[in-house]
């Protein structure tokens, strides 16, 4: 009986494990400032469901307590009416045809679960610093092989991003089968320029790359010359696999609801030579082993596409954006050089020169009872920066800036 | 770029793909007796969603309206009230703790997923006939060879069930390591006697090898000697794993949940000696896979097991047996000879003498226009029996008992 063995190469999350380590020892060593906590460090939103979606899930959990509208087991892809719905609302003019569209529980799942459908021995590509799933989730694959005392796992290719690149990295020199991109970027809060994204789709097609385009931050992009989808870009339709969620813009964290945009055009060769269809592949593993989203969240999912829906989100990301704005001025008036946070909902902050970013976050907890989160946590390229979110009160956030203003 | 070439190794969906064309046929054939039809096939829920579930959604959608009680992501082993729910409920006694429970969005899932915990080069035994997932990944997984012209898999050890052996497979002489069992079972309604899973528990302890115990029929089981858990056997905690949905109890098909049980004291010894718990490697893979079930989905799960879910839950049941008898004796009445439905919601039916099962489907169509599920379709032991599903309304299943009166 073997276990996979690949799982006892994971680093025991080291991230937040050690930033909740960190805060309950200062808690018990100060607990007469623990009601001053305010945390800014899990991507988490904190704004109601909208009054849409929360209208279309009661009008769903009213239709199952009736025989004749009762939904039982849906299509494993997701209903017709969320997958037109997303293609009318968020692909319009992209030629995404709503069969592309496979609607899931999550994006953590559908990130992790893409690799099910790739075979061993691949060149995998990530940003340094990333989003930790995408590299948990290939060592658990078998796709690395250890991880160094930094927590760099051999076999993967780190591309560094960093203030010098502006958090896009260049295009690798050697060959890689699988790039993940992730725009707007979690953790950086920056976005790639349309010339960017076209070298990488250049690249993907001269060498037969997939890139693994993750867009869950989409809904935050303000500035019109921000790509929202990979497949805005010509080509990429050879070449892209698209990730979205209603986690953050309808507020779905706790709800559940995302999909994949596989299209059709997608094609790999095997080693037999035929050209296998990616979606077929992935319809294939979603039919096999998931049973669709649930319903009632379906319904709540394509109600954010609904003109209420449409007004209720908007003023969402007006207030998480309203945040951030105030967050970037607050580490700007300290002097610090800020990225991120116009197109997207993180801050990322460079840290004073010579200042580590877990050192940052010990001054961050100790004077300003603030919880952010250290950018080395996020990647060796992480180091020297931290990410504030926005994902708060608006009365939160007006109290770190404050507090912020007064840090030593 | 290598693709999972294990994918192409599958049979395109054999079963419902091809009841769906022999279906067609027979409608575009005749199409005034298409209103006829009655599908008894696929074992889909058809009552409402009982009150107590609808009412704790809605109550849950109203928290996800209001700053102060929404609840964004939540833990991905799932809410500790759900969690002790269950065990209370349904554990009572059987030495299982809250967080031995990791609730998810399907068995489905979770039957699938559980293979990623596992390495290469296990030996598979699997129940013929048997519900196809459990195939399906396992080919996905690569932990099979080709399918011959039967649809059987290279590498995979099938054990047959047939009225020889009451539908309980003889243990086998070879040593396994993973063994799939599943009780009552799925496709032929029968269960398993407690001196029965003390023999597989033994074995497996014998063998270091791990019993995935499907139980999602659980809440059918009426006869009090027959076990509902496998964790009733002595010695199970240490050898076994055990899925459980919400689906078939609480009508959950499309609102979707489910949960694994994964005892601490499960442990297998990796290559280097160490001892490693698979509940440790379930709690990674789902922490970094998955990001928990819908909040107001988990509310529903527990009203289940509130006074009123219980009751209404216990009328459904009620209702499906009901059906299931009334089945039977249809069946038994036309001189078949007849297996499962007292415990479990499907009927199991042998064909007469030198009929195949893709015959009996046949007959049925053209005769009763009543759609059954050839047994063959279920694995090659499957050949010479037919499933009839008690899912259906009672109007139905009372039309469907008249038309095999009325076969000749």
């Amino acid at each position: 009986m073997n276990i996979n063995e690949n799982f006892l190469k994971l680093k025991a999350g080291y991230l937040f494990p050690e930033i909740g380590r960190r805060v309950t020892a200062w808690t018990e060593a100060n607990p007469d400032k623990t009601d001053r906590l305010i945390r800014c460090g899990i991507g988490d939103v904190t704004e109601p469901l909208p009054q849409a979606v929360r209208d279309a899930m009661h009008a769903a959990i009213d239709e199952q307590g009736v025989a004749e509208t009762f939904h039982g087991y849906g299509p494993e892809q997701g209903y017709g009416f969320l997958r037109d719905a997303i293609v009318e609302n968020q692909f319009e003019g992209l030629n995404i045809s709503a069969d592309e569209v496979f609607v899931s529980d999550g994006s953590k799942c559908d990130t992790g679960n893409i690799l099910d459908i790739f075979g061993k021995g691949n060149k995998i590509a990530i940003t340094d610093p990333v989003y930790p799933v995408y590299v948990d989730t290939n060592v658990m694959a078998g796709n690395t092989g250890e991880a160094d005392e930094n927590g760099a796992y051999e076999g993967l290719v780190y591309l560094p991003c960093t203030a010098e690149n502006n958090f896009v990295p260049a295009i690798p020199e050697e060959k890689v089968d699988l790039v993940y991109l992730c725009y707007p970027n979690n953790p950086t809060g920056t976005t790639a320029t349309r010339e960017q994204l076209e070298s990488w789709v250049a690249y993907a097609k001269n060498h037969g790359a997939i890139i693994l385009y993750d867009a869950a931050y989409e809904a935050f992009v303000r500035d019109s010359s921000v790509p929202r989808s990979i497949f805005e870009i010509e080509g990429a339709h050879e070449c892209a696999i698209e990730f979205r969620s209603f986690s953050k813009n309808g507020g779905f964290t706790g709800v559940r609801c995302a999909y994949t945009v596989i299209p059709k055009t997608l094609t790999v060769k095997a080693s037999t030579g035929e050209e296998v269809s990616l979606h077929s592949l992935w319809n294939r593993r979603q039919s096999t082993k998931f049973n669709g989203a649930s319903y009632p969240v379906q319904r709540g999912a394509a109600a954010v596409f609904s003109p209420e829906g449409k007004e209720q989100v908007s003023a969402l990301i007006e207030h998480y954006m309203g945040n951030a704005a105030l967050l970037r001025k607050a580490c700007q008036d300290l002097g610090l050089k800020v990225f991120g946070g116009e197109n997207a909902p993180y801050v990322w902050v460079q840290c004073p020169e010579g200042v580590g970013s877990w050192d940052m976050f010990d001054k961050m907890l100790e004077e300003a009872q603030v919880v952010i989160t250290p950018g080395a946590g996020f990647g060796a390229a992480g180091e020297g920066y931290f990410r504030i979110s926005s994902f708060n009160t608006r009365e939160n956030v007006e109290e770190v800036c404050k507090r912020i203003a007064a840090i030593s």
